[in-house]
């Protein structure tokens, strides 16, 4: 017995890494997903890549020190935006600082000399979910992130889907309304992102108040650069009409998508994540609602929408650092 | 030498069975992808599956008995409308005559006292391909069969999709244009099979020939329950306008349901099967342009339309024959 609990005082650990295009988060996880030690820098400031990965080293290895040093570290895992798994680069991320395709993954491991494993931060909050969170046990599910864009992961056959390409799981791009709303980022109209993110929530508050009569709504007197789903939010629990109509709207546009995705692939749950699931039944009821119309019979009120609930500051280190226990040692 | 090859002509067959809503067609495969014998049959006028089934043992058992001996059999694989692979069960078929859920794989296994395993007709087809056909090789691809309905069978990871309930991949009832077509079948408006299904071809001709003014196309003297893809086909080969956009119409709402599965799986190739494919690029460059349009950026120029090159009488046999190899003996 004490040579077990011995031994496990010297378990591996792993470093997880969650690039986002503000900050930049990292932390140590044990295998219970345990954070152990954690921090976080700017991910800006750095024009070149190797600058940005100078400080990382010189933060993190601070808590690897701490954590009993490298060789107790199994790898890195790392979770960016438009990060591809296959070649473990991240490819002309509209968020980042650094343009074209980046070596990122190569790059980290020659700076730390630890293996390297990248992933878009979805499919890294999917892994994290699937490991400590919500989908514990489950092998098929799809996680949701609705925050600035709209991300996912997807998860079969208790397999995250990278496709053939390892660009897999970009529902946020996929068409809801053909012809509807235009995506700046992208160029195209209607999708999923130009409605339930947080940047589609303010254009369609910004859009109803605009047609409804002046004086009727209390977000009239937010200015339109802080109309997000928190004002509208605050409106809606004291009672604005108009508040309510937007998490209806935005909720039955959600629910349609989120219909077509478990006919696609008929996940036990899906699991939503970020700013806009903190309106809670105010945009989950609407989005059930319409999940449920859009279902053929043999899909109805099977389907579970979960709200995660892994700390937020947690969650993205944990699912980056769950990567690092797949590596091959 | 001599030995292997003894034994190789004594190698494990299996029996694949496809059971359609008008014919149920049966066929004895080896790993190869050899048909070596096959039969079809009615599967209307019995009333009682048991009936079916009894029918069915009658006429295989005959083929059975060229190839061998049921010993030789490694086991019965079936593909057939709403056949659920976890259950073994066909679930409110709406094309076959026997109504509620068939518990199909058990009633099967007791009469041919064979291991058996069912799934639903587009999954066989996918697997099909994937073993014998246009997608062998490939880890993930989408099979869309486009018949009187239209079915998918969806592959990751090099397997397929099932779903947490074994009824994954029903693309054809995904909402393409929400507030659209009424699909009689499900109640529901917009689906890809409202539009890219035989009937959807149907219902498009006739509104489209509504709509043009009198003696401006070939196909208002056709009789209206000979409108199909076929009869539009050949009006279109003759130059008919109308007949053409007919075709840009389907290609153009199937290309944007296609762009939707590409950013949810990222396949290698979406593989068409079934009537519809038979008028070539007519259907195909539409399709292909639409596609392409409602893709982001990183999808672009990447996923090939691939038409399934097997025999139409062969295809569904092996496909329902290939879910045998994988039982356990």
């Amino acid at each position: 017995m004490a040579k077990a609990s011995s031994s496990l005082s010297y378990e591996s650990l792993a470093v997880g890494i969650d690039i986002g295009g503000t900050g930049t988060k990292y932390g140590i996880v044990d295998r219970n997903g345990n954070v152990l030690f954690s921090g976080e820098m700017s991910t800006r400031g750095h024009a070149q890549v190797e600058d940005f990965i100078d400080e990382l080293y010189n933060n993190l290895i601070v808590l690897i020190d701490k954590a009993g040093g490298s060789g107790r570290m199994r790898g890195i895992g790392v979770g960016a935006p438009n990060g591809n798994f296959y070649s473990g680069t991240v490819e002309y991320a509209p968020n980042l600082p650094w343009k074209g395709i980046i070596p990122l993954a190569n790059l980290i491991q020659a700076k730390f000399q630890l293996p390297t494993v990248l992933t878009n931060d979805a499919n890294a909050a999917a892994i994290g979910e699937m490991m400590y969170g919500a989908a514990k046990g489950m092998k098929d599910f799809i996680m949701i992130t609705l925050g600035t864009g709209v991300g996912s992961g997807i998860v079969a056959n208790g397999k995250l889907i990278y496709g053939h390409d390892g660009f897999a799981g970009e529902l946020g791009h996929t068409t809801v309304i053909p012809g509807g709303r235009y995506h700046e980022g992208t160029g195209k109209k209607g999708s999923l992102e130009s409605y339930a993110s947080a940047t589609g929530v303010k254009l369609t508050a910004i859009e109803m108040l605009e047609k409804s009569p002046e004086g009727t709504s209390l977000l009239a007197d937010t200015p339109k650069d802080k109309l997000d789903s928190r004002s509208v939010y605050d409106a809606a629990i004291k009672g604005d009409k108009l508040a309510k109509e937007i998490f209806d709207f935005t909720g039955n546009i959600l629910g349609l998508a989120l219909a077509n995705f478990v006919m696609f692939s008929s996940p036990e749950a899906i699991i939503l994540f970020g700013g806009l699931t903190k309106a809670g039944d105010l945009i989950l009821k609407p989005t059930r609602e319409s999940m449920e119309d859009n279902l053929i019979q043999v899909f109805q009120n099977k389907v579970k929408i979960l709200i995660s609930h892994l700390k937020e500051s947690d969650a993205a280190i944990l699912g980056a650092s769950a990567l690092a226990w797949d590596i091959k040692s």
